[in-house]
């Protein structure tokens, strides 16, 4: 089995190296602070450069990529590749890749989409973007991490891309349950029966998602199954809601916002997908 | 059968309208602006007090509440029944409930969750609050709007509590689609790809519902499934790409706040679903 080296012992770099060596993969591994190694079945390197020189393959998941390029000896990755699966924007992935080709390296920039003790099984997504070749030539390894695993493309800020507009619907969604629960909470209402209300209109958003996609890709926002209009006034009742109870109003204030521009810019009969186009 | 009164025939109005007399009840119906009425078998009144007189059961269903106190003959109504279907906030129904009680009305408040189209099928959702008997009495005419309705309880706000916590929740998320999709278009991702992805990501949304329903029912948000600061990290990334494509971050940047403050109070190492306990 190839050998792999795995820089960064973090909740999810531990968890990686754990996946290699379940596949059967003997994996060296580095950490700034060491000790973080002794449940796992892995040779501990010195050093950051000894490590990367172990193995054809070495995987970074540190902190950011400031912290990934103070580790990363050039020397001794050139002729071999780097995956980075450090978070960070698409901007850069592609300057680290930039970095990379001026050092003879093979680069990849990888995304997991999973929690650490998804990885290695089928719930774990992963992303990866950069050249064709070189995620070919390695791909076999890196399915240990998990078999759902999708090579976007040669623009290695691709992946980071993809991360960053997910995690974006998440995050913004996730403060919507969040708020959802505390005005629910603010009202008396139990949170576990707001939330079988709230799963129910879950039901819609796979629809409602496949709709707007049409539209983005069209570039045409009817108004027929709701308008910014009317968007504007069930927000405005939300706030009165929700500032009726003294809570925090911030994120849906800033998306009353959006809508306020768009109806000002013109566009108060159409749909709410008009905001996408806007931005 | 009953026969039943409409106030107002905007879309969702004339809606309501059409789902009586296709349930055989007569209906009789004011608008403040004549001629809505053409495609519809009902009976129209010369004022807003005729046509409440005409029947015991008025629904009204107008642009606010104050459009709804506005058109409200109290001598007419008294010893009638009054369904407000108005949007509104919490507040707003409990004081049109004590404005309803002082002139001996029955007063139910309610809130409509479909679409027009959807009203009197089984995908519309209705919820009532106000007194139980009020409700009981006209439940099997109410029931030509959507058989799948909830009388939610006394208190009149709970129908509008409900409706706020559960918009809070699809207009926050709305908001976070459409920023996915301005953030993907930005980045050459196509519509119809990212939204795939998206939809396999609301596949753990459920769970993750159920998970923080729990948390804020035992008022205890463990860290395990990732802290306020990851989460903060994530945030930040996301940010960087937005800003990258000089997109507009207001509404992940007021949720990024939140997190901010909620680790500047110490929950750092907490879950996300700490947020619904602070505000």
């Amino acid at each position: 089995m190839t050998t792999v080296t795995v820089l960064g012992l973090g909740p999810m770099g531990h968890a990686l190296a754990a996946a290699f060596t379940a596949a059967d993969h003997p994996t060296t591994v580095w950490n700034r602070t060491p000790g973080k190694e002794t449940s796992l079945d892995v040779t501990v390197a010195a050093t950051a450069a000894q490590a990367i020189a172990a193995s054809p393959l070495t995987v970074v998941c540190v902190r950011d990529h400031r912290a990934a390029q103070s580790i990363l000896d050039t020397d001794a990755l050139k002729g071999r590749t780097l995956v980075n699966v450090t978070g960070g924007s698409p901007r850069q992935a592609r300057e680290m890749a930039s970095w990379a080709a001026d050092h003879g390296i093979g680069y990849l920039d990888g995304v997991i989409v999973a929690t650490t003790d998804a990885i290695g099984g089928p719930e774990a997504t992963l992303f990866y973007s950069g050249p064709a070749d070189v995620y070919e030539k390695h791909r076999g390894t890196l399915a240990a991490l998990g078999e759902n695993a999708h090579h976007l493309g040669e623009d290695p800020g691709r992946a980071a891309a993809f991360d960053a507009s997910l995690q974006d619907m998440l995050w913004t969604s996730m403060s919507g349950v969040i708020h959802m629960f505390a005005l629910a909470k603010a009202e008396s209402i139990g949170a576990a029966t707001i939330a079988g209300h709230a799963k129910a209109m879950l039901g819609f958003f796979p629809d409602m998602i496949d709709l707007l996609a049409a539209q983005v890709a069209a570039d045409h926002y009817p108004g027929d199954a709701g308008t910014l209009e009317s968007t504007a006034a069930t927000m405005d009742h939300i706030l009165d809601a929700i500032r009726e109870r003294n809570l925090d109003n911030g994120v849906l204030t800033a998306a009353r916002t959006q809508v306020r521009q768009a109806i000002d810019a013109g566009h108060g009969s159409e749909g709410f997908g008009r905001l996408a186009a806007l931005q």
